[in-house]
């Protein structure tokens, strides 16, 4: 089981307030590519910062808007999909060669990386992106889901491989999506988090908002570092992974 | 000698009139790599036609200004530079490379070309940045210019490769550099154009606005495609080319 | 029955090829506000146009879309879009009136333009940044359609006016839409567009993909003048009209 | 002796952290107009503020460069400043209308600040543009400098107003200028701010870098709000000049 978390998402005099100790609890850091956050500088920083700490680097490529943080849905053309995300992929990983180190996976961002989960057209033209990147070399990272067959399926039929994500703090749905952040109780509090964390790695299973339990296959826990209670949170889990002994020795599945 | 054209320059639904006819007579295009044109989709599809020409692809990166066409120049900071380069060229060769090609030189654009020449603190900036990508393979195109001495120099010692470029239809001062755009008489005809390719392949050298006669060394010309004019002044240069057995039978030099 | 067409459009260095001589056959320029086309100068320069020709200003805002030219939906919030309508025309409402005119009204672009018919929250914001950007004074050119009275109801109970706009030179669902771009027939040639033109004036009706005949009133219809073939068909119309005693003495209705 | 706070320059998820407990203590509200900063619904919120704390708003409009954050130089045309600057204002402007409120002044930020003290020609353009906004109705509001005079007679001769304005907490070279923030000591403290301010409050006069003693005529002083330390120190400046009877009754001069 690895954790991840999402960085280089500072944009010029704007900082993202994530705390780089975080680097030392995770696995996996999702760098942001440009589109909706990460100015060249600040892309850099994030490659530097995850190599002297030893985490792998995913591309978090996301829509073409900066203003919405990527957070807003976008209708775009299949054609464009494929470009916008061999575009920020390509410049991230170009980058991170500069520095001796290799993207590792790609992990969509925001809105493109929850419409993707219910768009079928959209979620074919993301895996053909990742397929046509690389010769599919790089894995790509969606949410972890009951229904995660079907994407299976639709991923070996490219060729590509697939990492499920799972998120501590977030409220599920009974469908196995996020519960929207709009609504109250969508993002769950420290303790709750370390419950949900547990129950994963107990049953497999994650509770939904009207109690439901659902099974999810999952390699990869999500955390935030935006706050001490986030880093706090983020070494439980991390130390809670050690003692179960299920913390990975590479960062990166071979 | 190489032909050059500046390419991909379209942005969403603008697009630069560059005649894709001007592929059949040049040697190398300059692929525009989104900061001062180039969306993705209009990036691919440059390649693509550079591709399916066998025409060398370099990269051109520019200033963070799409409204004023990386034709403004900006202050910015050595880190930036640096940062803004390896951002741009890796976008462009990782989208290059998923069509199976590579990039092979990197021309600055608009306002980055020409600070560079004059100011030595952005052009060691810009040389550092390219020493620092692909560990320095690709070299680094900018104008031809009676001082090159110096730039050689200072390329040797980041161990890069200068490639020198001029141009057929703009007019040169007594300093060796262009004449503003803004000023009468910068733009040659296609007549003066053709004189002025002519006295370099005949003598090496270019006559400047007030008549004086510079020396300069010079490996490609740029031309442009974006009027028919444009491209019977492709197609003429080339065909001298041609009849002086100067044509480079490979778009790059080895 | 007024004559519109979209302006203002280009941004930089890009030009949208659309020819000054449409300004003397219509009432009214919708001038972009910059954040799907049009840059500061692009502005002005197309506000001084229509002054020149006494032409009526109309704002023309969208998504905030540069790369997508403002025709990708985009999932905005309620105060998002209100704040972002209200930017774009007040932007271009003051440049106005630094050159001493007034904005007279306001219609959306693009996919907002085509989102606001179908999605009721979405066209309720758009009438609320109406309503309350000069207290209303500014009418909302939405398209003309046969069930027009809903949202001529929702108009009045914000205190905001209607206009209805009809395009002479694209084909008609029979749900009185616009058939997609992306479809094969959906911009009519110059013959057909007379001919939608005529059909509209004669009987108040449009003809569908299907041959079905659809009811609309209309206050305007947009033309295009992206082509020498686009402005002799501007001028026809406006010589039909003329014929017809059906062209305003006024660019705005009183 | 009037203070003031830039304001207004979050963009989209980024915050700028701006404590707005500042407001109690300003007269003034320097708001980003989305060029440098602000997005339509920071730009939205930072009217309100103002507004609900009566504080007077002023543009505070930028180059166009987001990723820069309006800190580095750019070199513009005279009518593409005069339309950015347009635009900027018109958008705020507009934007304060619809809450009921107008704009009362004009104070460039960053980068186009600093360089229109030294370059006449930009300080021209930026008049010109201000000149030409509601009739010249609204102060330019640059840096307090020793050869004020010249800035003053240049304005005089466009019809326009200029307000003065020191900075409390930078550091000023023997020409009057800002030592720039890369220089180290740049950033005064609370307790040398204050006495900056003091100085200038009992003698009209701050002192330089290298000791020496300019005489500054000061409308305005500028404070920021950005940590519990600056909000302490902006309600200590306005403690002390209530207790000298200095502090405005109304927001702007009249």
């Amino acid at each position: 089981m690895m954790l991840n978390c999402d960085l280089g998402e500072s944009y010029g005099a704007w900082k993202m307030p994530v705390d780089e100790r975080i680097m030392a609890y995770i696995d996996q850091a999702n760098i942001a590519c440009g589109f909706h956050a990460g100015d060249p500088l600040a892309i850099q920083q994030a490659i530097a910062s995850a190599k002297r700490h030893g985490v792998a680097i995913g591309a978090h490529p996301a829509y073409p808007d900066l203003q919405g943080f990527g957070r807003r849905s976008m209708k775009m053309e299949r054609e464009e999909i494929i470009a916008c995300l061999h575009y920020q992929v390509a410049a991230l990983a170009g980058m991170a060669k500069c520095q001796g180190v290799a993207v590792r996976y790609i992990k969509p961002h925001g809105a493109l990386y929850n419409d993707l989960m219910k768009d079928t057209a959209l979620r074919q033209a993301v895996m053909q992106a990742v397929a046509h990147f690389e010769k599919g070399a790089l894995p790509l990272m969606i949410q972890a889901h009951p229904a995660a067959g079907e994407f299976i399926h639709e991923a070996e039929q490219l060729g590509i491989t697939l990492l499920f994500e799972a998120f501590a703090d977030r409220l599920y749905s009974d469908e196995g999506f996020l519960v929207s952040r709009h609504q109250e109780g969508a993002v769950l509090d420290a303790e709750a988090s370390f419950e949900q964390v547990n129950e994963l790695l107990d049953s497999g299973k994650i509770t939904t908002e009207s109690g439901r339990r659902l099974t999810i296959k999952v390699d990869s826990i999500c955390v935030h570092g935006d706050s001490p209670d986030a880093i706090a949170m983020a070494q439980q889990v991390r130390e809670e992974l050690d003692k179960r002994g299920l913390s990975a020795n590479q960062a990166v599945p071979s």
